[in-house]
């Protein structure tokens, strides 16, 4: 049990922790759901899930090509999760010691497929002289259709013609389409 | 004010209203949330709000393509909106009155660009007993990419290639790639 100075200045008593996970969160799917509830398992029912969402241009520099959703509008659709406290934009930098430091957590929740080196940023949080712990969480068993990459293969697949959908075979046109 | 006997079998003074909302939500995006909001906001605070996700084959033969997420997934991730209170698979038939005397809701809250004849619904649930009310939202103001259509546009213009990112042009290949 940890007493922790709140938001308004009083002190709760608190059993809950508060966690931070990461992502870029670009479609929603229950992969991100399975990943968000684990972490919030960790910080426990009165505890806080703080969720930071990639930057646009931090997306695009590790993909090389943008998000399909602005950053504010996948921010706001985390938000509007039941089991997420609060949704905040990432840091435009590499090294997350900085936004963990602004955070506070308790822990730092990574995800499964996450490249950041945990021991790195757990040693880089620790000379800053906080005691945030960096977890790296299990792959969730999110069934189906859990991964962007796969996503985004299957609108290909299915909705060619520029995201407008295939017809049926028997509405289709005989002829090639206009363009 | 309305009494109403609860799950539980006991008796609850309700001020809130029971609202039914339904659609496809693909691809979650603000102005699925917008949609949401704004009829929650008819439920109130102590109301309930329940949402009717459509059946892949509804969507397959509205469309002539099936829906990007398999149907349970669609209710799973709606119902992890702090807002929704319970998601449930929609009927297989274009007539919504079953569904709406199963539910039992007070209002049912069409979106502003679903096809059902409103006229032709109300009345038919009225034949059937209900008090029910269909109502006809407003487009919100989402803002941003809300338009399944558009997304799916955004995500095969940046994303060709059998949905894997397109490297930057720095990174690219030379020549053609294998197949």
């Amino acid at each position: 049990m940890r007493i922790r100075k709140s938001a308004r200045g009083g002190h709760l008593l608190m059993t809950g922790k508060r966690v931070l996970v990461a992502g870029k969160f670009d479609i929603l799917h229950l992969g991100h759901l399975a990943y968000l509830e684990q972490a919030r398992e960790i910080a426990g029912p009165d505890g806080e899930l703080i969720v930071v969402v990639a930057l646009d241009k931090t997306i695009e520099r590790e993909r090389g090509a943008p998000p399909v959703f602005p950053q504010d509008q996948r921010r706001r659709l985390i938000e509007s999760l039941r089991i997420v406290d609060k949704a905040i934009l990432g840091y435009d930098t590499k090294d997350h010691t900085t936004i963990v430091i602004d955070s506070q957590p308790d822990i730092v929740a990574l995800g499964y497929d996450q490249i950041t080196d945990i021991d790195a940023l757990q040693e880089s949080i620790r000379e800053h002289g906080l005691n945030t712990r960096v977890v790296r969480l299990q792959k969730g068993k999110a069934g189906g259709l859990s991964s962007s990459t796969l996503i985004r293969k299957r609108i290909i697949e299915f909705y060619a013609d520029n995201g407008r959908e295939r017809q049926l075979k028997s509405q289709a046109r005989p002829g090639p389409r206009p363009h």
